[in-house]
């Protein structure tokens, strides 16, 4: 499997930086992972990337509050069913580009309250690491 | 305003400790604010706790994802609506002592996900601040 996760604004607190890249480094046993920073301001740059990979059959995952809330269950069950390639878009402070969300695949919400950019990584670099652990029946995830 | 949170069970984790005193440290320019922690293996303590706080007449919310899901604006309402003492109660890794949850004003979900503890007090913690920032017009929230 390989997994994408595409940052729109850096992480700029070593808090979170030092945790996620924990958690990322912890996945990269079962799947190949990587994670992309693209500049804030940048939205040309942000729609180049994803046109890539939409190209390169990357199945686009964008999250927003708007987005469908999943418990860690179906969220594991829907990473092992939309493909070997996936990637999740994270909108920084600016959210998204006008017209990026409606060319996703999916619409990904981690919960219905607004979260900082660094906190949503976060959430989503440890929901990432459950949903294998629920794969793999490990015992990390005991909901 | 007089807000606490209980967590059952502690949070070990430094970088966790740090970004939630943090939030708190602005939070408390707005609030009486206090963190009390139970042990997790205690269940005993936890309905002691939890029955002074009542008596005390503050407004009882446990976390759960099974709990309500509220926006920020929702969530900040909440906050504001319901008297002036209030009381977030933070399961442990083992969830929360028989019949604890019943005996709530409130059961809240900050995510259908299942978050670690100590990455649920975050969030909490900094839903508490963005639910002052709400209430105080500030530019924090931009949802």
């Amino acid at each position: 499997m390989h997994i994408k996760i595409v940052l729109i604004g850096k992480i700029k607190e070593k808090i979170y930086n030092t945790k996620i890249q924990k958690y990322l480094e912890w996945l990269s046993r079962d799947s190949k992972f990587e994670i992309i920073i693209v500049k804030d301001s940048n939205s040309n740059k942000i729609k180049d990337q994803i046109g890539k990979l939409k190209k390169n059959n990357f199945f686009c995952v964008c999250l927003s509050e708007h987005g469908k809330n999943l418990d860690s269950i179906s969220f594991s069950k829907f990473i092992f069913n939309n493909g070997e390639k996936i990637v999740f878009i994270l909108g920084g402070p600016n959210g998204y580009p006008e017209n990026i969300i409606k060319e996703m695949d999916f619409n990904l919400s981690l919960s219905k309250m607004t979260m900082p950019h660094e906190m949503a990584a976060l959430v989503l670099a440890e929901q990432l690491f459950r949903a294998f652990s629920i794969k793999k029946s490990s015992k990390y995830h005991r909901g």
